[in-house]
């Protein structure tokens, strides 16, 4: 197992020890625990807060996007495996100024259950939360179980957009209302060239042939649909487009913001290649793309392989969009 | 070989494309060549131009530091291989706005050579330009040859400090002085744990075993100083450190900005996890720490492996370092 560590069981402190020492100035360990980001940024007196949760693994998910304008708090477990209950309700408590939480996470087993067990705690403490989850993975169930899907990348245009709303001193209703809205206009597609190791366990998490691709894979390597011989890169990018626009249809007029994630093994320029046929195949159907994003923004640690994502907007989810937003990890330049 | 492309000889334009289709709006081709990129952003008049060159497969370097504060032009090769002195001299001429350029880039024969013709081609038009070098990579050549050094990663230090020194209007030789003032304070080293594949060569650039780290490797391959057993994040730190303040010496109370750079397969945790110990290294020293650079900034596709950088800072260089600057690679958002 090649990796760059001091041990297995360190690797989580490890990392958010080198994120403290980076970003302290930022971003700080909630009474020292290093399982629990805060934001230091500057925050509106009574603003609605925004709090995620998830497995380790994935930065810059989940933690690079606590920051201003995006979420205030992020609790993080081992990798791949989700955070207690009870760091999740004090956050949840860390990041309310009294007018409420949105818990904001993606859709997997442990995360829910550990939400719903903190939620149901703070109802004593008379801290109002809500819930919206990130279900973009359009290949880890079918549409008419859409509900069962898993949430990967295409949440950040969810945190980006909640955390805009909340900045603007909406309500937590209006926030939740956003953020749902914002989720339920967002669908990711990815595929995998290679495993990543989790450094606890010690061993690939699948294991896929020198002329294979996995298609639909999850994130943290659950099976996918199917698994191709090796495809060129414009068909992959017309097999992602299929599969978003198969679910969520889109033609002339509308406008997207599209995401090429890397998984983290993947070069940036084979993330340029795909999406330029992506850009290329969506405006050819009369589809504008607003704000992309490149790069890597929820990755499996050293998996190769990508996924798109598209996130259909409005007026007001492209306005929100736009708004101002910086955290260690992501700016919007794009303005 | 498992790239995500089309052909191993559209790869770089196939590049270039999504380039112009996401960010077509701040960069452009130089009359449609995909070869040259042209900062877009609005531009002081009289403004000092600065220009890169040099292979492709380096991204974000080179391309993704055109820009506001940052350079004006970027030439590419092929993959690892230097552009023509054409090019070059075309770029350069479209970046002159009457008071010269600087031409900033890594010492590789190619690309010196290549620049050098094109700075006699242009000598007729009339165009001033100077020329400064990264040198950086500590582990390329021994100190007495300190000339011969590869550069790598920390250039980025001098595009950004000479960049904001131009957008302050201040005159050729001026700038040219800054650039070298940080090019001359900043040093590198890297490892390498895995090869990467040129396309159109098709085989990994060098061979390593799965339990063996190579110290000092050059981003294409070139040879390090040594090959080691697996090393500790702890040992990777401190080698890094003693390599290059044996070079360069810290002491309390001086002031660096750290660079750790991914080289393309490495996970940001393992990043993450270094820098920290690097931090913690130098804050024993009573060396502080300025705006730490941690993601991929310098790579080699899919390369696993990292390098730090350090720029020791004056007053000037960081004044200049936190000045904004802003493309679609990089955002000065740490000011």
């Amino acid at each position: 197992m090649k990796k760059i560590m001091n041990a297995p069981e360190t690797f989580v402190d490890d990392t958010m020890e080198g994120i403290i020492r980076a970003y302290g100035d930022k971003v700080t360990l909630l009474n020292g625990d290093k399982r629990v980001l805060i934001s230091g940024y500057p925050k509106k007196a009574g603003k609605v807060g925004i709090v995620t949760a998830g497995g380790s693994g994935h930065l810059p998910l989940f933690l690079g996007y606590v920051g201003q304008g995006m979420i205030d708090g992020c609790a993080i477990g081992n990798v791949f495996a989700s955070p207690s209950s009870q760091k999740i309700a004090d956050m949840i408590k860390a990041c309310d100024d009294g007018n409420g939480v949105l818990c904001l996470y993606g859709n997997y087993g442990g995360d829910v259950m550990n939400f719903e067990m903190a939620q149901e705690m703070l109802e004593f403490d008379d801290i109002k939360t809500t819930t919206a989850l990130g279900r973009d993975d359009v290949a880890s169930s079918p549409k008419e179980n859409a509900t069962k899907r898993r949430g990967v990348a295409g949440i950040l245009y969810a945190y980006k957009i909640a955390g805009a709303a909340a900045e603007q001193m909406k309500d937590l209703d209006e926030v939740t209302r956003i953020a749902q809205k914002a989720l339920d206009n967002t669908l990711t597609m990815g595929v995998a060239l290679s495993p990543c190791i989790v450094p606890e366990v010690g061993r690939p998490t699948f294991s896929i042939e020198a002329d294979e691709i996995e298609i639909g894979m999850g994130i943290h390597g659950e099976p996918g649909i199917e698994v191709s011989k090796m495809m060129t890169a414009d068909e992959i990018a017309a097999m992602m487009v299929e599969k978003i626009t198969g679910d969520m249809p889109l033609g002339a007029g509308d406008e997207v913001s599209v995401m090429m994630n890397g998984l983290g093994a993947t070069p940036l320029e084979e993330l340029f290649i795909v999406y330029g046929k992506i850009h290329s195949i969506l405006e050819e159907r009369g589809v504008s793309v607003f704000m992309p994003h490149i790069g890597e923004f929820a990755t499996s640690m050293e998996m190769a392989g990508m996924s798109a994502s598209i996130i259909k907007l409005d007026a007001e989810l492209k306005e929100l969009l736009r708004a101002p937003a910086e955290t260690p990890f992501y700016t919007n330049a794009n303005k």
